[in-house]
């Protein structure tokens, strides 16, 4: 793969027109949706952008998209795009799998990088998925490898110079509690650590800055801040200084250094595109360019600024509003991400009955009411109509109705 | 996950109406398009289906898709409906991710599955993406893992009682000789070996009966005769006798028992639910869906007896015309797939003439012409046509000009 990485061609205007950038997104009637941070909005174009996809590039140009429409260089060009928004280095990023399969694939490079080193370093706030992919890993690889966890908290005085790699998420998908990235790099490199991080809830929630913290790799998703659609590829970074040290453990012929030669043997690709693995998804990828189209007249200082704008408002209005609602995440906007979350033991029934009352946000078990801003979209009259409505199923205890409280398969 | 498994209800009509498959799919005129052992042409409906799911799923019922619009099902569903075309039981097959993740996945299961035993063979007629793969696994293992590659003709001959797991693609993307599925299965179990299969160029291009050859694993993708679109995502099957053993290297978390419990641990889900990884791709399964709805009035009997017309007559017209191409693909048809291959120093020159005059089929290198033939949609006309282009390409040597010589980057 021979794709020419660019500093994409965007000058992100200042102040962001966070009017503009709403009316981009088609958001249904009569609902006030705070689960952005779980599934992005429809960006308006994107339909148009995919139905081009398939009847002018598939339907017309067949096998030859691959050339002509640019398909086989998008996980790259979007990668850059995607760059722009967490501080990576053009040539850092590529799109491709999902988030878990991205985590495997920095996981085993990273511990290849760190040599006689077997112990992965996380926490029990990582996201699950990544704690089973390291787990996966792990057994895997046999030989004494480990994956140690630790309570968020505890992480920085546990990293320790047997570790090999620390692989964190920055912002906690329950809490929003964020994760100081620099410290614990510089903390973790004097020890020798390589570190990972998931920007599952940081990529287009909050600045990031992975040069300047001189990150060694980064996984993520798009269907969340980015609103690429469900399913959205996942995307991954890797700092110069490594990559072409890197044998990826899923060594596919895309990151080969010439897929179409068709050699038995893997020689990885230059740079990035040597994490790449199959074939792209190029109807996600579609829609995902029509998001990054809006996102190309962002700043993510002006998205951060009207996020803090946002939650402060938020918490302020359902504290005073719904007293037996406690506040999950950091009071201190510093230490969050880009979404509230608070407790209560019949969450999962409260959150039905928001639904049902128009307010979308999600529950996550055992206790946990997140609510997800997402500035691109969400406007002070959703948070003042959001705590409107909670409060009248607060204070009307309007979920306490059996129908609110049976699980759903997927909540 | 608990989506119950059917018998797809569908009952295919004997004989398949191939003029009415035809209709289905949206041709470019003036092309004859003998590539869809590539990327298979686009369905009608796709475009439609595809929008539907954007506008009414995605933008109308964001978050809530998940189980509304049923996308959380969607890989066991439609993997019901492509279990039919390859002889596989209901809850046998389920979509996601590339195939070379699922040759991954299936390779490490096998090896957990055979302890003890460290070798992998292959043949040297295999998709180097799965070689590489392989590669990137035993790597990872150490250990002593170890991938033995043979020619394909050799393999029989090669399957000892010291291997773990046999690994082979049924059909040669270069040449389209098959390998006999069942007689190698017989003799690789009559050895305690485990054997993986890829039906990239065998799923929906001959009859495939898992079930009857008593298959261990299969891994296949869906953009070639399964006509999903670029990048549509792969599937995989894992015999039933065996799924409840198998611990899945990529645990990811839509394949826990219970994925929204967020639990810490990962806990294998029932069946073959447990080789989901991540989330979906959801815009790439509903086109799939569109082509399915193709391929559920078909049966593979039909579909392989046209397909043996069809490369009968095209291999008898092209060796009359053209004296300077070889076959490369076997001569009797119960030997090879859907495909037929012929050899020229000049190979890369010769396609692209003929791409430029409308007969679309692919390179391989070092000099392979390859030709796939795909009854849905090729004719008897087709044939004739590309066979006339050919003579003409041939005979007047319209490959040997500058403008075909360059090599491009995907061929």
């Amino acid at each position: 793969m021979k794709y020419t990485h660019m500093t994409p061609k965007v000058q992100a205007p200042m102040p962001t027109d966070f009017a503009k950038t709403r009316a981009a997104f088609a958001l249904p009637d009569g609902k006030i949706y705070l689960d952005g941070n779980s599934l992005g909005p429809l960006p308006r174009a994107a339909a148009d952008r995919v139905r081009r996809t398939i009847e002018e590039e598939w339907g017309q140009m067949l096998i030859t998209g691959w050339n002509k429409a640019g398909w086989m260089d998008l996980p790259a060009r979007l990668g850059d795009r995607i760059g722009r928004l967490i501080g990576a280095q053009p040539g850092t990023v590529v799109l491709g799998d999902t988030l878990s399969i991205k985590v495997y694939q920095a996981l085993a490079s990273a511990l290849e990088l760190n040599p006689g080193r077997k112990v992965i370093l996380s926490d029990t706030g990582n996201f699950p998925s990544d704690l089973y992919m390291a787990d996966g890993l792990v057994r895997t690889l046999g030989q004494g490898y480990e994956l140690r966890t630790v309570a968020p908290e505890a992480v920085e005085a546990a990293i320790t110079p047997d570790l090999a790699v620390l692989m964190l998420t920055e912002v906690d998908y329950r809490t929003g509690r964020k994760h100081d990235m620099a410290r614990l790099i510089a903390k973790a490199h004097s020890m020798g650590v390589l570190v990972v991080w998931d920007l599952a809830h940081s990529a287009g929630a909050i600045p990031v800055d992975l040069a300047g913290a001189d990150a060694d790799f980064a996984v993520g998703c798009t269907y969340k801040y980015l609103n690429s659609g469900p399913g959205g590829p996942a995307f991954i970074y890797v700092a110069p200084r490594l990559t072409d040290r890197v044998r990826p453990a899923l060594s596919g012929w895309l990151g080969h250094e010439s897929p179409f030669a068709f050699d038995l043997s893997y020689r990885p690709g230059s740079g990035i595109e040597r994490m790449r693995v199959g074939t792209p998804p190029i109807l996600q990828l579609a829609a995902l360019e029509a998001s990054l189209d809006i996102w190309d007249q962002t700043n993510m200082a002006d998205v951060r600024a009207r996020s803090i704008e946002l939650t402060e408002a938020f918490i302020k209005g359902v504290e005073a509003a719904c007293p037996t609602l406690a506040l999950a995440s950091p009071r201190d906007p510093e230490a969050r991400g880009s979404q509230v979350s608070f407790r209560h033991k019949e969450g999962y029934a409260i959150m039905q009955a928001l639904i049902a009352c128009g307010v979308i946000g999600d529950f996550r078990a055992p206790d946990i009411l997140r609510f997800g801003f997402t500035p691109l979209y969400t406007t002070m009259q959703d948070v003042t109509g959001a705590v409107a409505v909670m409060a009248e199923v607060m204070e009307k205890s309007l979920w306490d109705r059996p129908e609110y409280k049976a699980r759903a398969k997927v909540t």
